[in-house]
C-alpha cells in the first residue's frame, strides 16, 4: 500500500470523526489504517482538533493509556447558534404559520435538513455533557429533531407511541392529558426498548403547558429512567403554568392572536442573558 | 488573519463538503474564506476527491463556468453496501423479532445512529442520480430512513400523516388499504407541503403487499408529483402480489414460521446479481 501524505491523512481523520462523533477511537487504530507512526497521527490530530475549535464545531478529546484513544465532542458556539435561531425565529415568525389552537406550522423547517441539522447540533452541544444513554421522543414531530440530536450525540432514539400501537410487542403504557385537546390520551414505550435506570434526554418539537412531557417523564418513571435533560424546539410563552420545570427551549412563541393572526417568534430560554 | 497552510484548509474543505452534499460550492467562496489562491484550492481540492474516492464515500463533482464550483456526491460501494446490510440481516433473523401480523421489530436497528446513518447512505446512494426533490414517507418507522436520506440526498422531507391529523391546516386526503390491518384508512398531506409536479422520492422501513406505497402513490398524483424512485428497507418475500412495482429493497424476509416462530432476512433486491 502506497504511504499516505499527511493532507491525505487529514482528510480521512476529518471524515472519521466527523462521521463517529462521541466515539473513542484509539491511536493505534489509526497507526494501522494510514501505516504511520503514532507520533505523526499525534501530530494530525492537533492540526485537525485546532482546525474544528476555530471553526466553532467542537473539539477532540484525547485520553492517555492502554483504553485511551480520540473522541470527537460536536459542538455549537453560542453566537452561531443564536445566528441560526434569530434566522428560524424570523422565518417561523409568519403569521400564516398560525393553526387552529395556537399551534405553529414547522413542517418545512424540521423537514429541512440543513435546519434540521443545526437543532440537532445545538442540542447535541447543550447536553454533551450528561452522559446521556438514550433519546426519548413521542410522535411524530419530534422524531426528526430527537434522531438528528443523536446522529451528534451518537445515541439511539426512542419513540413513545400515542393511543396504542399494536405493532411492537408487549408495551408499558400511561395515561395523560395533552394540554391541547384536554382529554386523556395514552402513551407507550415498548417494554424491551428500554433498560432499567438509563440516563435519558428528553427532546420535543412543540411544548404548550408541558402536558405530553409530563407523560413521557411519568412514562419514564416506570423504567426507573434518569431524566438527565428536556430539550424542547419551541416552547408557548403563556400565562398558564407549565407542568415541567428544568426543560431547555430554542425558540419562545410569545404572542399568538388568533382573531388577528398576529404572531411572534423570538429566541427561547437557552439564549436568556444572565 | 493568518495564512492558512495546506492541511488546515484541507480539515474545513472535508468539513464543509461531508456537511454540505449535493451543494455547489464556488470555488471563489473557498478563496475568500482561507485567503488562498484558486489554484492552490484546486489543488486542495484535488486530494480531497481522491482520497473521498478511495474511502468510497463518494466523489467531488467540478462544474466550470460562472455559475461553476464543485459539489460533494455522497455514495457508498455496492462491497460495502453489502457487507452492512448482511450484518444488518444478521442481527435482524432472530426469532424473538417476529410480532403478530408477521411483522419485524426493528425499532433498535432504526434507533441506531451508526446503522441509521449507514441505510440512509445506501438510499442516497442509489438514487443519486434522480434529481430528487423531495423525499415523501408515511407515519412513522419510514421517519428516520427518510430523514437519514434526505440528510445526504440535502433535500426535504414530507410525512404524509394516518388518519386525519388536524393540526397542519387544509390538507389532501385519499383513501388506501394497508394490507396488514385490511381495512380502510385514510392518508394526508399538507396542500402547502408539496409544489405541483415535483420529483419525489418515496422511502419506506417494511413493505408486505405494498398497500401504503400504492397509497402514498395515488396521493402524490394529486399533486402532479414525478415518482423518480421507491426505497424500502425490508420487504416481505411473500406469494401475493406485490401491488408496487419498481422499488428498491435493501433487506428481504424471507421465511416467516408465525407457528414455530422462525424468520430469515436476506438481502433485499437491491444486491441481487445479474
Amino acid at each position: 500500500m502506497k504511504k499516505m501524505r499527511r493532507s491525505e491523512r487529514i482528510v480521512d481523520l476529518t471524515r472519521q470523526f466527523l462521521e463517529n462523533p462521541h466515539t473513542l477511537i484509539p491511536l493505534t487504530y489509526f497507526a494501522e489504517c494510514y501505516q504511520a507512526a503514532k507520533s505523526s497521527i499525534s501530530e494530525d490530530i492537533v492540526i485537525v482538533n485546532e482546525m474544528f475549535q476555530s471553526e466553532g464545531i467542537g473539539e477532540l478529546v484525547t485520553s492517555a493509556g492502554a483504553a485511551g484513544g480520540v473522541k470527537y465532542i460536536p459542538a455549537i458556539s453560542i453566537k452561531e447558534a443564536k445566528e441560526s435561531m434569530i434566522k428560524i425565529c424570523q422565518e417561523l415568525s409568519n403569521n400564516e404559520r398560525l393553526l387552529p389552537g395556537g399551534y405553529l406550522y414547522m413542517l418545512d423547517i424540521i423537514g429541512t435538513p440543513k435546519w434540521l441539522k443545526t437543532i440537532g447540533r445545538m442540542f447535541a452541544s447543550i447536553f454533551a455533557k450528561e452522559e446521556i444513554d438514550v433519546i426519548v421522543t413521542v410522535e411524530t414531530k419530534g422524531i426528526p429533531i430527537a434522531h438528528a440530536t443523536a446522529s451528534y450525540l451518537n445515541v439511539p432514539v426512542l419513540v413513545a407511541n400515542k393511543d396504542s400501537k399494536v405493532t411492537e410487542g408487549s408495551v408499558v403504557t400511561i395515561n395523560y392529558i395533552s394540554g391541547s385537546t384536554k382529554r386523556i390520551q395514552t402513551m407507550s414505550l415498548a417494554k424491551r426498548a428500554l433498560r432499567e435506570g438509563a440516563n435519558v434526554l428528553i427532546i420535543d418539537d412543540f411544548m404548550k403547558a408541558g402536558g405530553t412531557i409530563k407523560g413521557m417523564i411519568n412514562l419514564l418513571q416506570e423504567f426507573n429512567a434518569q431524566i438527565k435533560g428536556i430539550g424542547v424546539f419551541v416552547e408557548v410563552d403563556g400565562a398558564q403554568e407549565k407542568l415541567v420545570e428544568d426543560y431547555i427551549s430554542l425558540a419562545r412563541l410569545t404572542e399568538v392572536d388568533e382573531k388577528e393572526k398576529n404572531i411572534k417568534v423570538e429566541l427561547g430560554n437557552y439564549f436568556k442573558e444572565g
